[in-house]
């Protein structure tokens, strides 16, 4: 089978012909029909991320290991399963679950492999969807699509995903104001959730007025652009001087964390998702006085994802994809992403 | 009345005779009889905190006006009452809960007036008990002592407050390892608090190592000075190389929270407490990635302050109380406080 | 001032002239504007609930006292205050949270008056707002309406939350397939804040196909006649035959909740609302083996109310009033009520 | 290998010999060491549960096949593995947890297997440990044991295992009133656990003052003989006539349920878990007016099981067995238990 692979960091990802794998036991052998691009797969290409003052973290410390087929997104039809696959059949349109764990760490015994201690991601540690096949090592990570169209639905699988985790880390209620930072792929389906399943007053933030005239249309009850507007003015002015209950902050850079700590009402969250990097100087005293919860929020667990396609199935959210690729244009896809040049979400349809 | 009042910061206090209020309404007069000194009253005194970069966080500036009579923790007898007070009768004994709230914000709503967004804490935003009657706005702020003694009840009100408080805020569960940060007087009581009701494993860390000894006895499973150990190694040592799953800190300054920040499990909570100050350079790629939370706790609500005189009724905790003072040695008491020689809690008698 | 009373039960309703109150202290008295007919006011005509066997329990032996002025649900505009309130201006619009507990009980001290060991409801055990005027014993207890109509809004303090508290105690997800049992007002508004806040899938049961018309319009996803149709068969084919995740049932008769037993999904939550009456014979064995939850929901908090308000104000949630009264139409008002003639809301605009 | 299985319902149990399963994939074969006997194993042996107005409930036809090897509480040695186990070798002591689940479900899928949709429970479903060896499906249900005994580990996957779910269901904090229904194995168990992690006080009723004394040296705060004393009146004295605010019930009879039902506070958790049977005649109204939760509990989950190991290996829990029994005597056992002969727990020792 040919499959797109990170060989060196930093340069064009190779085709490479390798061997279709053959499903056993439990295991299942996806032929991949969609497979997102996503923003974690630039790091895995660039090798890391920029952590404080300067430095690089490097993901072959996180134990990543090259060469690597990228893609965590995937969807696609059942082509042949192990002897142990009870309950799905050749053909089948099925969504992966990619954020498997080792399954003994009090997270994955409690269904947030996703947050394992020694996690086992298709597309990060083992091979993932950048390919023509993807071996899923077992059929309790398929989701039945259905009639669902794979393109799209393979983005509830990590964009969406993340999107809605965040939300739910957020504990919004009906009459909170949160601030949504980032318009983007993640900030609008971010919107489209909090809309769906809290009923709070949502205010978009972002440097774009484009993105923000769609962050309106996704549900946004009020926008801001952080680079035209005085912030601090503007939500003192919508909450009553108290500073917003929440903000979910798909960025994670200083100057938007920064910018988020001031802004804040007594008791808030502020739920940190983007990769960015860089860091914050944080005032320790106002932890308590001021009785925050900074959390940090990484994708969703599996029943987030099943919550997801149901609401997906439904038309509640309605994901966007707006480029499609090849599996020849990998390369290609990942650096018009890094460039800002895919509104929504690009797919690569091997 | 005689009170001891913080009339300039970092000046003696002065001992004034005021008026004795007359309690109407629902309002009552309390008689006090034991008054704790907190560190928190030396922030008073000193009129602010340690801010990021050298900077100073000026009380004034969070509402505190001066002249003041410090003390939050109060414990005495009623002396009068408001013609609406129900439920209770002249000299009966009382703890006050002081953590008041306007009783409009959504924090009031829901009994968690401590993080009021407009707080009307008692020796803190009006006159408190370092003196020898204290006026409660309403007698839903009293809970009966019955035959306990005042002396180390009144520390139910702040410093076991704030230790349960912290307790709660870390979620924990009987298989999980937690660092206590701290072994003074909250993290004494943190440590028979959380051995009281969560069945965790009990890591006390301090740089004393006679206070290391009084934390084993009062619960903790395994003591490290941090001073003299190599922190990483220990923690890494005690949890399989994976982090402890939770981190109180009682001290929240730079130094504890970046050693804490060293040696998390991923899902890590880290509830901050301490007053300290100073700042964190915070990392922020790893809250997401590793799904850390950093949790600002403050005191704690009246129904936690309930649940702690049941316990300490029943003798499951036991608070200490070390050194005694009258009215007249208020600047002594916090002196002692403030240069490190009260071991346990200091009480005024007025 | 002029109030509509029930003087004797069973008897029409007298109008009495009564002095007006004059508030002190944080009272404030209101000039009614809007005053919702509610199903529970007719236990109070009638003097009590119909029990397990064919036993009658008392309101009387509940603490109720005639006469009585009911009316629980009011908004009016600010008439007097007492001398201690703050915030608010004479002739300001108001919605009054009438739930109103002791404040001393477990359930006050976490702002669940509604469930207040002790309870002083408005309307229940103080006279209420079929009246001309209504005096609440605080502003704590008043949210202000801003433009929003009073008629309206007078339903959310009773209909609206006691449907708002019901869906939150069945703590919906968007996977979970929940039967809303009863299509009449607190039905539909159900249905909405389900479809607002939840993400479930909504399926409406009555006897009654113009209402499940109705309720499909409000938002339920499928419809149930149970008059007509094979409910087991018809839902167990909507649930792979595993049964539903949740009920909420707002007529809790003894012939509803035994249709509710045999149609759940291990682990169900059964959510019993309404005030029919009557018994289940409850089968002890199932309820561990199965797993269920049966949930007794009674209105809803001030917090709850406060969401409310926030959700109507932008739209979200439409109550309906159908039929509008002036206060000497009162008892036409209950009977009407009674007789199943007023479908959505009825009001009195004394 | 020798095994006792039930052939017939209520005849005595044949001593079989059956093929020693060999281990493939991810299954691992334990040596039996130690395997409980427990009530729910008089239920399979007798066919059945007693239901409402003496029907009689089959667990044919909750899917229980016949021949059955008993045994869900086992603890034994690894005798071999299959190719995929990781983490585990040869002769390791291990805890089985049996309540497996098909691992599609929503519960499955958040680690609450033991509330499956299609439960594989070992010893219920599946051949149990009432056998030399006994063959579990994967090493992700064993728990390593280090030194601790097999005989009292044994009873911490179902014994203690409910007990906790049960304790927890309950949600106790300190200072609820809770009554323990029972103080047999389970209850003994429950009141250890509730004294553990709860700070709750606890009330043990029980009809045998033997038990009851026992209930107290294992720390019951309470405790109550309802066969020689009016429940009703110590517990409305005990509770300032309130009522207690949980009741855990491990009989759940008619009997018991009809007496938890009187005894009630506002608000109150019922929790059931006994299987003794029969029905309650439930009183629908004052379901929601109280607000009572009444709530089935079943076993606990893995990570249940996890924290109960933790607790039993630092001695703050301290399982009870009684008596011993090889596996010749597994029908003279099962007698015993029927007849109320064993106090604590029995084990069989293949």
């Amino acid at each position: 089978m040919k499959a797109a692979r990170i060989v060196r960091v930093k340069e064009p990802l190779e085709i490479q012909t390798l061997e279709t794998p053959k499903p056993r036991g439990s295991q299942v052998l996806i032929k991949v029909q969609s497979a997102g691009v996503c923003h974690s797969d630039i790091h895995l290409w660039e090798g890391g991320y920029d952590g404080p003052a300067g430095s690089f973290m490097k993901t072959t410390d996180r134990g990543v290991k090259y060469p690597l087929t990228p893609g965590h997104e995937v969807a696609g039809v059942i082509e042949s399963m192990g002897e142990e696959v009870e309950g799905f059949t050749k053909n089948e349109k099925v969504l992966v679950f990619p954020w498997i764990g080792e399954g003994l760490c009090p997270a994955c015994r409690i269904g947030e492999e996703n947050l394992c201690d020694k996690p086992r991601s298709i597309g990060v540690y083992h091979d993932g969807g950048y390919a023509e096949y993807l071996l899923v090592p077992s059929y309790k990570y398929l989701i039945k699509l259905g009639d669902m169209d794979t393109d799209t639905s393979a983005t509830l699988s990590c964009a969406a995903l993340t999107a809605y985790g965040a939300v739910k880390n957020t504990h919004l209620r009906p009459a909170d104001n949160v601030i949504i930072v980032g318009a983007g792929g993640l900030g609008l389906m971010a919107i489209q959730l909090a809309k769906a399943v809290t009923g709070a007053r949502i205010i978009s933030m972002d440097i774009d007025d484009e993105k923000l005239k769609v962050a309106k249309q996704n549900g946004a009850d009020f926008t801001i652009n952080s680079r035209n507007q005085d912030v601090t003015k503007s939500i003192m002015e919508l909450t009553d001087n108290l500073g917003v209950d929440a903000i979910i902050d798909f960025v994670n850079a200083s100057k938007t964390v920064e910018t988020d700590m001031q802004i804040l009402r007594r008791r808030a969250r502020i739920v940190l998702v983007g990769l960015f990097g860089g860091a914050l100087q944080l005032n320790l005293v106002t932890m308590p006085t001021r009785a925050y919860k900074i959390i940090g929020s990484y994708t969703g667990s599996l029943t987030d994802m099943i919550e997801l396609v149901s609401l997906a199935k439904r038309r509640i959210i309605k994901p966007v994809v707006s480029n499609k690729f090849n599996l020849d244009q990998a390369t290609e896809a990942l650096t018009m992403l890094k460039e800002g040049k895919i509104v929504g979400r690009g797919i690569i349809n091997p």
